[in-house]
């Protein structure tokens, strides 16, 4: 099996797993110079250390209690991938949820992907390389479920129909929707979150390579600069408007708020208890109309929002953390106007609903007229769809001014397995 | 003027120069508490210090003998812009290339873009905003002249016809170009790099906002992971083959072989004496077969670009910095393989020619059968591109075993004027 020099098994029957990407670079020199002599001088490679990042040190745990990616405080990269079955294998998608669940855990460590055993000089390398030296950069991988995977054009693919959460089915359309089928929807999804967008492509690259035959990417986002913070420990960013976004946001340290408004609850759905302690993930693809938005008075922009621009502080005053007062009346109105964003989407227009947003800014180049197409790839992470998404977004489509520069051009709603624990694979209980 | 608590004209008078980004956003807080109260409390907002980068101190000077982003060290992120002029009037061109060289002056030391007396609370933001708060994160932009901009269908549009340099025309037809005109050539391009994604997108958008009625983006691309160091104290990076790229990449640090390679002289072109002490710009977008070379065994990768993969070692030996022998024989020929890339790009065989690449690597998404579109976004500075990239690109497209896996689908070519003195516009010794 190992018939050149960079064949990764030469310390494979040791500790495979703890191989990482930068102890490789070492292993397969170590391997190079080993084999070199039977090989003519060919590729013989010294070992050479590598550490070319700041956040080197920077990983987090794929097992757990939930999924990562979800409060884990939002990384700076997005590369979001929407996945078809393509096969009518149960036994291969669940092969495939196994591979995955591998890989993920060996990329959000900063090892390689494949097995160090079943790579030879004549395969295909078992990893595409190109995250080969870089750290961990923060990368977290979640998964997700489709309505479609479940029950298709009426047929159940792979006996999971029973098994089907009620809140998961294909959102509603809003007022002002104009979704392209290219990019909505998709039996599985994958959010790649990462400090580095390289190490965030090779993870969906390498999924999508273990996946041929199986699956293929349906479409697929590319993301930057969160405009939603997690954590407290973190600044709020600013969105392609121009304003902080998710001031309000619901935070990872917010732990009882997370079990009301996040996290599926074990007796939510007795037909699918395998989803307890997961959640539902809302994707949107909002596109914005930058460039009429940019010809607009900061006055209206502000009313708009209901914030001020320079420090995000709500228009009735105080500064960005203060509570809106949605009450106080100006000489014109309520200070923070009835059609503002930050009024419609506030809890208390909402039932009391807050949401765990982590979206990213996009921007996929200019089109035919030279117009940017950006805007906000927004993702939510809520307990239930139908309470804790679809009556805000209704108000928000139907009466937030904003919506002007606004237009929703992909969609879609996957359930989120709970965390995975070692040995298993995710979303291993939906299938037992 | 100063009609609302956001104007930024309440300290302009003394300095406006030198208003930050950051050190706006307390000038405007401390406006929005001294107009608060004729407004009735109206966004009333505090000061705040905001400081959530850890690179914040990165910035390089835009003024200079050459423009920056061609030496400068190559940051991580690109956003590479293709205008189109749309006006007939030389004054209208000349205008927008003075109000960019202002914009890009301030941007690139982190401040806001527009006159802080220009803006009014019921005019549009002189700034679009997404980039407050936020530090320079090294960002350069460099701009250049397409061949169009001196004569497009026989006109001479803006009376520079007769100073166009000589090697300034459209790039010849290589063998395998599939080019799309729709991702090649313009009148003007901008490339803007920086550390932070944000900062580069902001920066194009508000150098195409400026530019609106004078101007049209033409196509964008963005681009991520540099693929090709420009300094000795960069490592090398991968590109989205999984291979160090750059690693014989023409560096900041070899000033002879700039002044040789890369700045054209004085006396290159006497009917464009304007150009001395700058460069061209060549960009070509050359997608991957990522999945086809996936699954081409490790054996043949290496063989194909003449490096082994895991360090970047040369075949014929040696560590990555070692000088390739291509004389040297093995069983079955040269060790380095008469197709390879390393071979072919080798000094030796162009000429003694060596470029100044500063290509990223970019991921568009997925086409219509889930493979990525992804590649190389390839950017060469050369002096002279008859000599230093037309023969080289030629003997590439003819012989490089890696054409079988890459697909040249867009390219341009841009006069890139010498660096700005401050009071000058870029390209100011064109329109003397």
């Amino acid at each position: 099996m190992t018939t050149g020099p960079h064949a990764e098994s030469t310390t494979a029957a040791s500790d495979p797993g703890a191989l990482s990407r930068r102890r490789l670079l070492g292993v397969a020199g170590a391997g190079a110079l080993a084999g070199a002599a039977g090989l003519g001088g060919f590729g013989v490679a010294q070992a050479q250390q590598e550490d070319n990042s700041p956040d080197a040190g920077l990983g987090y745990a794929f097992h757990g209690e939930h999924q990562a990616g979800i409060v884990t405080p939002a990384q700076d990269r997005l590369h979001f991938a929407s996945f078809d079955v393509t096969t009518d294998s149960r036994d291969a998608l669940v092969a495939l949820l196994r591979a995955w669940t591998e890989a993920a855990a060996a990329m959000t460590a900063g090892k390689a992907v494949g097995s160090a055993t079943a790579t030879s000089y004549d395969s295909p390398p078992g990893d595409t390389g190109e995250a080969l030296g870089l750290p961990p950069a923060g990368l977290t991988l979640t998964f997700g479920f489709g309505p479609t995977l479940f029950e298709k054009d009426g047929v159940d693919r792979f006996g999971l129909r029973d098994r089907r959460p009620a809140g998961l089915r294909r959102l509603p359309h809003f007022p002002g929707d104009d979704l392209d089928p290219a990019r909505s929807d998709g039996d599985l999804c994958v959010q790649a979150c990462a400090n580095d967008p390289q190490v965030a492509v090779h993870a969906i690259r390498n999924l999508a390579r273990i996946g041929f035959g199986t699956v293929a990417v349906r479409w697929a986002q590319l993301g930057f600069g969160r405009t939603s913070s997690t954590s407290r420990s973190q600044q709020t960013p600013r969105n392609l408007l121009g304003f902080k976004d998710g001031t309000a946001n619901l935070k990872a340290e917010e732990t009882a708020d997370l079990e009301t408004f996040v996290w599926v609850g074990h007796d939510d759905d007795p037909a699918a208890r395998w989803l307890a302690g997961g959640s539902y993930l809302v994707a949107r693809r909002i596109n914005m109309h930058i460039e009429t938005w940019d010809r607009t008075s900061l006055r209206e922009q502000e009313a708009l929002v209901g914030r001020d621009r320079a420090h995000g502080a709500p228009l009735s005053g105080g500064t960005e953390h203060t509570e809106p007062d949605l009450d106080l009346q100006g000489s014109a109105g309520p200070l923070v106007p009835l059609n503002s964003h930050v009024r419609l989407a506030h809890p208390t227009q909402n039932d009391g609903t807050r949401m765990l947003r982590r979206g990213y800014n996009f921007t996929d180049g200019s089109d035919s007229l030279g117009r940017l197409d950006a805007g906000l790839f927004f993702v939510a992470f809520v307990r239930d769809p139908d309470r804790h998404y679809v009556p805000m977004q209704n108000q928000l489509s139907a009466k937030d001014g904003l919506m002007e520069y606004l237009q929703h051009t992909g969609s879609g709603l996957w359930a989120v397995p709970p965390g995975v624990r070692p040995g298993e694979y995710v979303g291993q209980a939906l299938f037992a």
